[in-house]
């Protein structure tokens, strides 16, 4: 991730104009509300994609950082609607929007940030673009509401989970890349092996993440583990404890995850558990698989040190402790 | 407007089928929070709009229902965040989607609304309709920031006031009526007509609207009136009143109103105090004037039935008591 963003150091700084330029707005509350979000430091993972995918199909023009921009924005609008909606007291470590701010603010200004983004993408006359990206935001919300539905839910498949995944993360992920590609006009093939690396990128992150939100507080550090069992959310560390669970432990879960009882040592029992049954290693492994997946994707551009900076991005986004 | 309906039966008939069509989502969820609202039986004035114009200025496509349809998304979308954000009971007389549903699934189903309607637009394949709609929803939501800031304070001008409406409700109708005139491309100067229409006719509609929210109750029926007065809402009768008011009439309002402090018998004391300033009647004289201003720029066009239909939209939307 360093790398890359040395790479596109100066495309990262021309998104960074882009985004305060578009946040502006006569009524200042909403730079206020946006720059708070926007310029809290997020690792900007997917508007890289969106650059890195236009540098890699030999895109010469400039309406990758628009795209990057807008593709921020939509994250970012999700990001505001999504601390509103799970209630978030916190968000990269600083307090959240919606805690600064109040909800109300969150809501529409993430519906400002969202047309925004729509007005980046208008810019690049790109119709194809709009129909990805559009179609894109539809499934986002859509994850969303699927998470609300699954959310405590121990019923949850995997299968289920994992298109909740593929909805909320994976699907920006994979459209960042792709349009990368649209705009550099590549052959159908290009698009659909960028769109692949996003996805499996997009689902390997979130399981990560997932697994660390147990992990970070077993290891290291992590200020906000716990959290997910803290709410009852059902992933797949969760999923696959409760699949191999004997009886009591199924008793456990129920009272903590979907009834949401919890008491003091709670959190310390569900660990044992999850490590009783493997679960964070293997949502780990899982996680290293579909990263494998999408280094094979991005192998099927001709070598460049672009191409080994996108391989190196897997194992960052997989292996991070961060 | 009945006859406007009448006029476009068909077309209307289509764009339900068309919001009934895109609503739908392999999460059950979406489609019942969307169809509780679309289906609520509103009025359609934004899509009418769209509707009207294009067939006014001869477009013999298809394309005008996709826009109706996407225009009445925007507004939905709209609603459902709104109604969050003022934590509304009721809307259209029965229970408010975030009253049945809950706030969480109103914010996301807003969202996905609001990505449907761009869905809708780029099946168009009009980069311009992209252009006027994706700038019109910032504008919107810049609009409902600056209403969250005025609100509950009486040292709001007139003309603050006034961008409010235009923002918040006045953009869309302006471009609602636009990109009808758009999709059957017309010239510069018969577009500025349509958007001057709907900008005309969206102030009228929203002055009138905040006129009966005190007139509904000392007139006929009105099961929500005053309901303005009671969330303290800065709207024009009260800031004319404010500004006419003398000393104890000021505390008064600061007191209900910024400070919202109310008791028994301070509504029917707010009534009191607006009529003896002619606050109501003044309101609905500027609706009209500005339903005058919409009629003078309908008439650019050459004459014609759904011309005529147009105009007399004006009155109903100025002279309703519903």
């Amino acid at each position: 991730m360093e790398r890359l963003a040395a790479t596109l150091a100066d495309d990262l700084a021309a998104v960074d104009d882009a985004l305060a330029e578009h946040m502006n707005s006569s009524t200042p509350l909403i730079p206020q509300v946006a720059a708070h979000l926007v310029k809290a430091g997020g690792k900007r993972v997917r508007p890289v994609l969106t650059l890195a995918a236009a540098r890699l199909c030999g895109y010469a023009g400039a309406d990758h950082i628009r795209l990057a921009a807008a593709v921020e924005f939509i994250h970012s609008a999700t990001l505001l609607h999504d601390d509103v909606v799970d209630g978030s007291a916190l968000r990269r470590g600083k307090p959240a929007a919606n805690t600064v701010f109040g909800n109300k603010p969150s809501i529409l200004v993430g519906d400002f940030l969202f047309s925004r983004a729509f007005q980046l993408m208008v810019q690049t006359g790109s119709i194809e673009v709009l129909d990805i990206l559009s179609a894109t935001s539809a499934i986002i919300s859509e994850g969303e509401v699927m998470q609300l539905v699954t959310a405590n839910n121990l019923a949850t498949t995997e299968a289920e989970h994992l298109a909740v995944i593929r909805a909320k993360t994976a699907a920006l992920f994979s459209a960042a890349a792709e349009v990368g590609g649209v705009l550099a006009e590549v052959s159908a093939e290009q698009r659909r092996a960028l769109h692949t690396y996003g996805d499996r990128l997009g689902v390997a992150f979130q399981l990560a993440d997932d697994a660390l939100d147990y992990a970070g507080k077993a290891g290291t550090i992590g200020k906000d583990a716990g959290d997910d069992f803290r709410e009852g959310k059902v992933t797949q560390p969760v999923l696959r404890a409760y699949a191999a669970a004997d009886d009591e432990e199924r008793a456990f879960w129920h009272r903590t995850v979907e009834k949401r009882r919890q008491e003091d040592g709670d959190f310390e029992h569900a660990m044992a558990l999850l490590n009783r049954h493997g679960a964070i290693t293997g949502a780990l492994d899982d996680a290293r698989r579909y990263g494998d997946e999408a280094r094979a994707a991005i192998r099927t551009f001709p070598p460049s040190a672009l191409r080994d900076d996108l391989d190196d991005l897997v194992g960052y986004v997989v292996d991070r402790d961060h």
